[in-house]
């Protein structure tokens, strides 16, 4: 009899989890499920387009299975040893992570977060307190657009492991774990290193997440725009050296070094973040794990974010435009007209 | 023969312009001139629909001249005794208040600038160094869109010299200067308040012009809608924490009431302020003497604004937007392609 494979379920379909389920599969060294919510009869019908620098081109590809949603994906082809979530993390949103995932999350699952941010670890330890949690960063760039997925950067993943006290030997599980996935995520095409200190290379990728993607998304300019328009000095520098004040303050050192690749890795791009783009489509954005949580460690910490705190309430403002143009807060005016501004209800903590 | 009327040109048609025009004709204590630009084929024909609170309801009513241009004014009905300037002041822009004006400067013209912002009369005396300079600030809510001119406060104006150590005896002709338009734009309806300290109370309208145009302008929300999203305390009141430590850098107090007024001043309105208007209608708007000129004083005087900066730099980048939209900029990308980022031709100084 062979030997099973592991069970990986891909949630989030998106360029960042419709490449990882296309890795996995051409390993075969997985038994690859991936949800796909919205294009679910599509992909069926005829699969995704691909074209990656790290993978190749694929026409009409689509995973061994696919699911309508993580519960059909559970009851189907459970259970999983591994979820690798490459959602947009957005806890103010409708659903947040943990639901999204928890249908599928059984005792042996380890759960990977392939997502941007910060602070994303602990809801998913407070919500699966004995489940392992690793922590990933990709610097993949890739898209998905109705089935059609652009990869431009070879695909190298930071993997490490999110210290879970609750289970006894948790270095150990973690390391499995670990070692587990890389085995069977590895290939001579990707990278995938194993990062003893992912916390940082969190905090690093958030320079750029924090400062450009924030800009963009609130002036809808692309990034060599607001370069042009004095941003390097007047905006992403100061914003960056606060982040980097920040991670000091919790011990994570953060090189000058690394802040000027960080200004300079999309010059003469005209790039527009995947946060702006976002915007555009009037689709919700991560501004809780991108700004909010950091700043909520600088408060914690007596660390002053003046550049931050402004960006941070300017973007939780797009996005509130946005939530009321989709319809997810409603505002009746005449609730307000004879209130005073320091008492209107809170309508976002309704 | 009866006594030659001082001749006023009002120079800017919108909301206060046209208002400042119908006062000044009502009261039949002046000549008035009226510049009005894209809509003189109409205002000739059928004249203005005007609702005002302060003086009441006309149809189809014009002053005794219209002009297409200031230069066409000054050939046709100069010279002037006042220039009552009500225009945007947008230094950054297509053209200048001073150019705006320049035809029709003669040596007897004191000008009145009926604007918002600061540091508007400096180059205003440079460029007119010999000219009595007034300084006005108006609380006149009121609007023109398509010659429908609506006003929703009192017409009320606070009027002060600024000092022109150019001319010989200015204090005197100054005064004689104030003392003359209060004459001909007094009336029992309106109030002219002679301002001893103009400048703190251009100051304390910067309070709401800083804090709450720009922010509802880079966030594209009103007022209220920015309050329900936490503005009062997360923005407003630490954008203007910083205009009162500038105003005090200069000698200018500004109480905590001011500030609580301001930040209460349009509760439960759902009011868009112009800037917010200007922005949605894509055209330019007061960047540089709302926030550019404070934020210099700030910078001589040494004071910290991170928050005030970054709504700078952001409100300076949806101008920038604005102006590519409408082709006052031209980016050529390739020109950008294989240049570092902190060595982009400023396009703004071209």
């Amino acid at each position: 009899m062979p030997e099973r494979k592991p069970k990986v379920l891909v949630v989030g379909s998106g360029g960042v989890g419709a490449i990882g389920a296309l890795c996995l599969t051409l390993n075969d060294k997985a038994d690859v499920t991936l949800v796909v919510r919205s294009d679910y009869a599509k992909v069926n019908e005829s699969g995704y387009s691909i074209k990656s620098v790290t993978y190749g081109e694929h026409e009409n590809w689509k995973p061994r299975h696919i699911a309508k949603s993580v519960a059909d994906a559970s009851e189907r082809f459970g259970e999983f040893d591994f979820i690798l979530l490459t959602t947009k993390n957005i806890p103010d949103g409708p659903i947040t992570c943990e639901d999204i995932i928890r249908p599928a999350v059984t005792p042996r699952t380890a759960i990977i977060l392939l997502q941007n941010g910060l602070g994303i670890e602990k809801p998913m330890i407070e919500q699966f307190p004995h489940n392992v949690i690793l922590s990933g960063v990709t610097l993949l760039c890739s898209t998905n657009i109705n089935c059609v997925v652009c990869n431009s950067l070879k695909d190298q993943i930071y993997l490490g492991a999110w210290s879970n006290l609750n289970i006894k030997n948790h270095a150990e599980k973690e390391q499995s774990a670990i070692n587990e996935f890389t085995r069977i995520y590895s290939n001579e095409y990707n990278k995938v290193f194993i990062d003893e200190n992912v916390e940082k290379t969190r905090w690093e990728k958030l320079l750029y997440n924090a400062a450009l993607n924030s800009t963009t998304t609130i002036v809808n300019l692309d990034v060599s725009r607001c370069q042009i328009a004095g941003a390097n000095n007047e905006l992403f520098r100061p914003a960056m050296r606060e982040i980097v004040a920040i991670a000091a303050s919790e011990g994570v050192e953060i090189s000058p070094e690394t802040v000027e690749k960080f200004i300079h890795i999309s010059d003469g791009q005209f790039y527009s973040p995947s946060m702006c783009v976002d915007a555009r489509k009037k689709q919700l954005f991560e501004s809780e794990i991108i700004l909010g949580n950091p700043i909520k460690i600088a408060e914690a910490n007596g660390v002053e974010t003046p550049v931050l705190k402004t960006l941070y309430t300017l973007l939780s403002m797009v996005q509130f435009r946005i939530k009321e143009e989709k319809g997810i807060i409603k505002i009746d005016e005449n609730e307000y007209r004879n209130t005073n501004s320091d008492s209107y209800p809170d309508i976002l903590k309704k």
